[in-house]
């Protein structure tokens, strides 16, 4: 069967670290008789340029027929400018509602190799291996109404919607205590229903959905709370549950954990159609067009594809095992580079034709 | 001149801390010749089992005709279970709305007796002083309408409206800009302006009103960009300014930086009436009646009201001094405690009596 796979390398870093991703797909795909069919399509700044779309239809109909879609980065300083409505970001959060990419998964994990570099302590941070499900298509993202307006006093203001329906947090709830009883069985749900109503029926639902589990222990953390205890004690979460804007920030944060996002991949999936594969970090169009950028969150994007939306786990094991590899023998691009008689810098491409050697 | 302040003790540990604070607030004064009369007032827990009310009246009118107020922390186990409108949470956002107390002050300073007990590594947060300003009446806080309902597909929701108005953006930006002003010039105003119209508005008025101040150097930072910021290079940030919500995240990420919530005072000042001075830490239930509670930051609560609503920076600066010289003597309470030849453990009652000795 050839897998169809929709790709889109977007501004920036994007086609650079996409090239390496897909080169290496190719191959270990290859070494497991998996072949991939590869439609490129535009999407952010460059698809803009193009069509004045961040997201234009013929993207996400490509999108809509693929298996999955692997997306590299968007955005760069020369769209900064445009009206919020028409910027890259745009894109993204499109595609994201257009294929109903409900569960944004984010692995926090720090790898053994670089528990050096995490702005944290060695001892707290070694180990580490959370994961946060993240609500990526509700609440104050896409909550209506929004806009601007004049308020009864006649000031101007700006206001949008935190809003989530019981639907909405139970099909969350049901993806994280599920990826939960697979790890460690401990699911932490993060809200402020201290203060917040949609907090409330949040809690709520996924109390109830946790009736389910009972294998899974279920605990229940402020935001603010989380923010702090992932400094204190990372160790303590196995897997997270929140909303979208809260998930946004507690994903960055717990990002630093591994003291860089060169090595971060992420999955927004849907349940039923095509995922979205992508790695943490943005576009960088400070370095792009320079080859010095990481390319292994990419692959290990590519790699999360492999597992969850194409169901060809054994090609996900040997890009992991890849990188693993070329991480072992020391070869560091400048984001995760540290000076010391086992590493060496390596550009983006050397980066990549190392990786294959190890495919 | 007798200084009037609404003391509130609160829940849990409150009352022990505070009984300390008073003390050394009234010790400092008596050297400076400034009086101080304390109005004890029921707030939280307290005020909930003695009135049924988290905010009896009586606290609110005596809080109104005080010169400051003084809160401890509230909460617990007890009030956990009842509806939250009833909670002992609802009497500290209700005391704020109701004193209009809409600008909270929370400096993250490492102090450096405590540099090594942060979670970060020592060379990332040593001199670090972070001042952060959070709106604090506004936002997803208060916004109307909010509460439960049902969708368009009969679904039950839950919705929070985040709301700004110019003028509420003004004013905080302005206390921040003025913040900024006295300390490094440097003014970070975080929101999430590429996805919600709250922040752009948000962005919009901070830009303006910066205008008034060009010798403060102004950026800008995604919530989610800041979250990660602090953990790499907390350092880069001097002043930082942004909403209720995003504030109440960020503060308590920032308060990491310093290893402990022990050491954090904050201040919630309206610029007209009087404000509201309170440690960063909570109520800690756990531990309350055992005499193990630490002071400090209560101590240097008071000390932030007599610098900005009492105007009697003397009495402020030495109630500071004689917080350093205890550390400095090595004298640390259980949250602080690290074993070593330099240090010693001390109950709460014997830190307070150690401080009254170097008053
Ligand atoms: C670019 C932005 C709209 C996006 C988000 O906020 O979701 C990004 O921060 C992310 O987390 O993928
Ligand atoms: C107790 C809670 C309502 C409060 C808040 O969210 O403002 C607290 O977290 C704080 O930061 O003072």
């Amino acid at each position: 069967k050839v897998h169809k796979v929709c790709v889109l390398p977007g501004d920036g870093i994007g086609p650079e670290i996409m090239e390496v991703a897909t080169k290496a797909l190719t191959m270990a795909g290859a070494k497991e008789g998996e072949d991939f069919e590869y439609k490129y399509c535009l999407i952010g700044g460059a698809a803009i340029d193009a069509t004045g779309k961040p997201l234009p239809d013929e993207t996400l109909a490509t999108a809509k027929e693929s298996d999955a879609v692997l997306l590299a980065a968007i955005g760069g300083y020369k769209w900064d400018t445009l009206p919020s409505a028409q910027r890259p970001e745009r894109g993204l959060l499109a595609i994201r509602a257009g294929l109903n990419a409900f569960a944004n998964l984010r692995p926090a994990i720090v790898p053994r190799q670089l528990a050096d570099s995490s702005p944290l302590k060695r001892e707290l941070v070694e180990g580490v291996d959370i994961l946060i499900v993240r609500e990526l298509v509700g609440g104050i993202y896409f909550g209506q109404p929004r806009g601007f307006g004049v308020n009864e006093k006649g000031e101007r203001i700006g206001f949008n919607t935190d809003v989530y329906s019981e639907p909405e947090v139970e099909r969350i709830a049901r993806v994280a205590f599920e990826a939960a009883r697979k790890r460690s069985k401990r699911l932490c749900s993060v809200e402020k229903s201290n203060v917040l109503e949609v907090s409330q029926l949040w809690k709520e639902v996924v109390i109830r959905v946790g009736k389910d589990y009972p294998d899974v222990e279920l605990s229940h953390m402020y935001i603010d709370n989380a923010a702090m205890q992932l400094l204190r004690n990372p160790k303590y979460f196995d897997v997270i549950v929140t909303g979208n804007i809260f998930g946004d920030i507690l994903s960055d944060e717990a990002s630093m954990l591994a003291g860089s996002l060169g090595l971060l991949p992420s999955a927004s999936i849907s349940g039923s159609g095509p995922g979205i594969y992508e790695p943490v970090h943005g576009s960088a169009p400070d370095i792009a067009g320079k080859d010095v950028a990481n390319p292994l969150a990419m692959v290990l994007s590519a790699a999360m594809m492999c597992r969850y939306d194409l169901s060809i786990p054994k090609v996900a094991d040997r890009l992991e095992a890849a990188v693993n590899a070329v991480l072992d023998a020391g070869l560091r691009t400048g984001d995760i580079y540290k000076e010391g008689p086992d590493t060496r810098l390596v550009k983006c491409s050397e980066m990549g034709s190392e990786l294959m050697k190890h495919l």
